[in-house]
């Protein structure tokens, strides 16, 4: 059999049992005995033993037998209600249920569920994001814009920075979570008419079954107006939270991919491991990438969700089915992979502060140009004198180290020799050292994102203290 | 000037406003004018007659004078600094700030307008959408599957439906609204520096000034930790979000489109308006199709905010720039030209109950055969047996009004001629007239959806009552 | 096992042979194999006996050992090194090669494979419908367009329309193939340093190696210059190619949709299948909404592929692994799906003359009234007054229809009795009569694509004689 | 009015002259002449005069007149033909014709000769390509994969990289354009009715004009089969061509920001260009992200062009019509910026021997591994024992730089002092200086691009020296 590469490769076992054939028959069927069970107290005749004989069986799971029936009906519903009956040796499930009654619901719960699940590992990322931000809290790097060298910041502040852009992204997620709606007994079209029936017209029996079975999925809202199926909007909202929440990981990944470009960090080794065996040195970004690579997976499977909004046509039909086989299941494993990887790259990460001592030192004369002019403004030169002279000894060092000419930034000297700059060099290189010191503000930064994530993990302990399994 | 197409064909003047170049350099100046007054609260040494002097030339824009400037410096926001402070004639504006301490914020604030502007229009729509659905609440159709007949429901059920869609996408853009989060005053690297730097490291000034802009503003929120650039899965949910609020009324207008199709409703015509002049009988959909060919053009823009969303480099950079440029002001102007164009349908469409009434007689006894099953097996007859016979009485039906042997559907007569089925003429017939008057539980859930909707409205009656411009 | 849902369940065995584990590594054994025979050839010391030892072995794929190796090095192609060199008992294979000197050859050989395949079943496609095209070429229908009854045409040029669209997608996808260029032996940056280094230097007998490599693939080109990879641009291009030989049957399958709607045509049943078990009457499209969800899925794929091409670092790195081992396989399996699929549906394709001739008395009286003005103007009336006139009729006859108060179209009547049309009831129903039969020059459009379509199937007899699989 | 901000910032004069309203209105007003002359030399009465007076008038565009109208009538085409109609006094034109006749006809003309535009600027960048790669044919630089020093190359090499992606584009285009299919005068359905009866059922007479203004239009092929509508699929396949095309682009144009971040090489500035202004060193990759970002731009229209292909009703309608109006030209104006841009960076770059050699001299060492191990093993130690020795000392070395205990690359020391390893320092030192001079077949690579280069250049002159726009 050919697998799915995204579950067997990098989903965990959590998602793995949600989504696999067998976990979903069984959830079909907990919900079929959940309806007889509800439907027997508000008066239908469904005797006892036939619900002990449906329970007794409900895990003997056989795909192969199911797919022989499929390929006989061309109905899998149908084979799953066959088989079930066979194995239970009663006719009683899927009384006064159109096969949508049964499919829309369980996905929904395999949903719901899985987002749950994303939505725990995103705190069990935060949380550790948040040391790893604290732990390198003084750690002062160049901060880069354009890719190039700009102010001094730390390494703990930019880590905050895409923690605090997936602390939004979680904040999503849990709305979402919590205003999640499941379909509910509908019947063929929405109008509830065959449990309408089944019951006699009875609506209030009608309405407490609803509720039994949706207290059953344990969701919390349910949708009142309805056709065949559930508006597509909702998936696709879905499989855009989940891409949301791979921004924050993607950002990070990147920019740790380019940092081990310059080796001021990397994304690290597991215990035992080491880098490429042609090239020994190499400490290779590859979980990094991989986080990348999930990203743009999952922007894929939004295309599809987005192909399937807004595409319905009356009731609706199931021009959806096949994609959503596809991509409800492997944007969640491409998620949870993510995730899994994610936590690894975290987890295992490494900074290397003599390379950053080094590269500060380079830049840190060009870095500080916007507080030399200050100063030297408030030394008494106007700032357009001030800025022309910083520019042309900022723009000749720069040529000069390309050229070869200088090996060393000399900015300093060069603007201690400068009339117009009312600075001499102690008091230029004393400004340049407060560089070495000067985040700015990112340390108070760090204790509000540290202090926003202590209160989530606190909420969520369990959550936050999961443990990733091992990654290829 | 090669005109905007969305801005200048579909979107209404107040997203003009927003999203036009002059709009656009009034909201900077207004931000500018409000950082200086807070900076000299704070103590900087900004006179008051400067600020008076920025105030009263602030709404002179001068498009063309910007431009030439940028030609020239190759720097848009340095050239709009240089033009305010001519028009002005000082030099105070931008003090301390870096280029994205000024675009950001401006462009998050014509976000976050257009975000409430169509939320506000989502609320007129619904409680359109509701009061059509309460006019058509009796109004029994043939709901279809498959795009094929299935069993009764209300034209006003349907219409329910695809609203309440856009009622769930409406809680979630209420909910980005509520914590949608603004860059703040950052510096060019996030740390605040030159800000710090400007109050002599008086980081409570500096919070103060922060918080006196944000409030200026007017947005729930400020990001704490954030580089050059706040992240852009936020624009990526904001895109997401709109694409999400067209999904219910592209639904909707695919539904109407194919009814039409039918002749069973349309999506009717402005007063004074025909078809086409060649073929004057067509009431084509051509709103209705626009609608749809927003949703695509939605769904574009999506793809650009994720090409966007997790790719910061750093602390950022302008890679994002052009696109940003391009996809935020045209995906307000697309759901804007939608909402414009869907209100429009709302307000003209029609239902043509003589035609419902025709296609409803021609499927009733085949819609109704699952309740037929189900009195014949109260009757007597056995599950399969009853299917059995009805199957094959209902597919001979089919085949022979398909190949012209009949010309009316004469199931019923089969049906009583079958000595397997216990029920005569008179019962099947009366089985069936249910059908035309029955549509389950339709009625109470437009009552559900009328609640809601009119919850909703009586807490934004402005936005209710919002009237769109007449469309092209 | 979680399967692989579009493999297990739409795809063909060919294209699950191509892209199954096994069968991958069988392809990477025999390009290992070719590599050794022709190092040896050139002169490296291989001994025969080891090249027989792993041509022994070559077939015996342990997928189990390999991943337990991989979880070891972390190393997935040093596993499959090990996995093989152990079981010949040799150590020869991978001499002066990178991992991607074996990766990117082999899955370029999957892609071109698979892109054959595909276009041969485009082939297969194309035969099929021009068949049922002519066989339908005399079968007038009220042609449709924004879905209302314009003009007549007949069901065969409807599906030589969509073929036509089709037969334009393969003559791209064989300018696609013909120039598919494979990486060839390049080495770890694509200088081919390792081989050089091999060979002492010798670039005769490197260019020797990788000439005789490529004619091992059959592939009709090959890069000079790439990095690590080669340039993810062709990825795109291939699932673009796939995306757009899916539209044809797309737009089909969409229409067949809307015509089972209206009952004049439907996908068919496979023999001794029957509708919705508790519909009977219903001939759902699932398979044609099976086509437009692959539709939709290939949609996602390519967002995929459009997300790794143009993002090349340096010489390349892995962000695109697990992107490729999810998008490149899926994507073929939806096209393969997609064939089988749609094959089936035309196969099995119906259409119901007796119900399309209703739907063109109603409607031909409207159709014709174009050519009931140009009529009208010859016989001397003005071209305003006529269509005035006519359009009056019409758009009351119209509402006349909708609203009840006429049961059948009686424009020609009308417009007898309007002294403004100087033609009397006999001339004006010859001229409606003419439209029964006149669908332009829709029949020898027919035949243009007939003779096409002969064409290309003599020139690929085998190819044009494919039978799908039966489906689910 | 609001501006077309791709157009107005971005695009050449060109392709605004193009897609401009009044350039479209006069290629409709050529077509439609060119139609009434063919209609003239078949038999219809149109008095030359008429023909004049169209002709003199055709260049008098007043737009805002025509809009006028079209809020009138609400139907664009029937304004343009009322207003050009006015203009000259007659009414001939649009005789037999249908509003699609006119607009499918004009924009594939528009998308024809964009393509061909877009298609010679391929080629002009090429030219520039080369020529840089011949420039720096020796440069040795360290090659990256996973963004970490891999081997030595030359930075021609890697230009002729992207370079060859592009020319692998360039032919796709050339593919695309040799066989770009008009859709002709097929009248509302695409049986060609209209003309037919306005040539009294005259085919052939009709299959003239249409082979008349085929020639007029100046494309290659026409469509026989067509509904309303050509097949939106080919839209699908220009703006995927053109994603293809930016591909090359984008990726060099990525690690060219790469290389910025490691200061050897930049994009350069235009002459009296400088940093930013606050900081005076950084030489930012503005252009080189706006590359990037119109990649991103292009594939949100890409996605756009998707949504419209496979989704054809019947014979077509214009839920396309909004969505084509923005990505067609859109999609034209971003590929136009998008190389506008890139040939400013292709002859604006600069690389930095000076820092490149450093780079060099650091990596060179370990990047020489390989090469050392093979010689050692050709000196006798076993592969096993002689990649352990290497492996260690590379990775302490590694180690020892990244936390300061060393502060230059000692591994060949190390590997000197190693017994296992029988190489002593002057060899290994000889060996890791080949690396200097040695990129493998980097050199006959550039050639081979090169010499594919000239051939094109010299078949298309006037495109190779094509000279940019300034760019903002």
């Amino acid at each position: 059999m050919i697998p799915n590469v995204l579950a067997e490769r990098y989903a965990s076992p959590a998602l793995q049992a949600i989504w696999s054939a067998e976990g979903r028959i069984v959830l079909e069927r907990e919900f079929w005995i959940a309806v007889m069970k509800a439907q027997r107290d508000l008066g239908l005749d469904i005797p006892q033993e036939a619900i002990d004989a449906y329970e007794k069986v409900k895990d003997q799971v056989d795909t192969a037998s199911i797919m022989e029936r499929e390929r006989i009906t061309r109905h899998d519903v149908k084979a799953r209600i066959e088989e079930f009956n066979d194995l239970a040796g009663h006719e009683h499930v899927h009384k006064g249920m159109t096969s949508r009654d049964l499919t829309e619901n369980v996905e929904q719960l395999q949903v719901f569920r899985s987002l749950q699940i994303i939505r725990d590992k995103s705190i069990a990322t935060l949380a550790r994001i948040s040391k790893r931000s604290q732990q390198w809290a003084d750690l002062v790097i160049t901060a880069r814009t354009h890719n190039v060298a700009a102010q001094p910041t730390t390494f703990g502040k930019r880590l905050s920075m895409f923690g605090e852009e997936m602390l939004s992204a979680h904040a999503a997620i849990q709305d979402l979570v919590d205003r999640y709606q499941v379909r509910g007994l509908k019947g063929a079209v929405g109008t509830q008419m065959d449990q309408l029936s089944l019951f006699e017209g009875d609506a209030s029996k009608v309405a407490a079954l609803e509720k039994s079975v949706v207290a059953h999925l344990g969701m919390p809202a349910v949708w009142t107006n309805v056709g065949q199926v559930y508006p597509r909007s909702l998936d696709f909202r879905v499989v855009s939270a989940l891409t949301d929440l791979a921004s924050g990981p993607s950002s990070l990944c990147k920019t740790l991919r380019l940092m081990a470009g310059h080796e001021t960090a990397s994304e690290g080794f597991a215990p035992g491991q080491t880098g490429s065996s042609a090239m020994p040195h190499k400490m290779n970004s590859r979980s990094c990438e991989r986080v990348n690579g999930f990203h743009v997976i999952l922007k894929g499977y939004l295309t599809m969700a987005g192909g399937l909004a807004g595409d319905q046509w009356n009731e609706g039909d199931v021009s959806c089915s096949v994609v959503r086989r596809v991509m409800l299941p492997d944007a969640f494993y491409s998620i949870d992979g993510l995730y899994e990887t994610f936590l690894t790259v975290v987890d295992q990460m490494d900074a290397y502060p003599a390379v950053i001592a080094k590269e500060n030192a380079h830049y840190l004369p060009f870095l500080m140009t916007t507080t030399i002019m200050m100063e030297a403004v408030k030394a008494g030169v106007g700032r357009e004198t001030a800025h022309k002279a910083i520019k042309e000894h900022a723009v000749a060092t720069v040529n000069d180290l390309r050229t070869g000419k200088v090996s060393t930034n000399d900015l300093v000297r060069r603007l201690a020799d400068d009339e117009r700059i009312p600075l001499d060099q102690d008091q230029l290189a004393a400004i340049v050292a407060t560089g070495e010191r000067n985040a700015g503000a990112a340390a108070s930064q760090i204790v509000a994102f540290a202090d926003a994530v202590s209160s989530l993990a606190s909420a969520h302990p369990e959550a936050a203290n999961y443990q990733p399994g091992g990654i290829l």
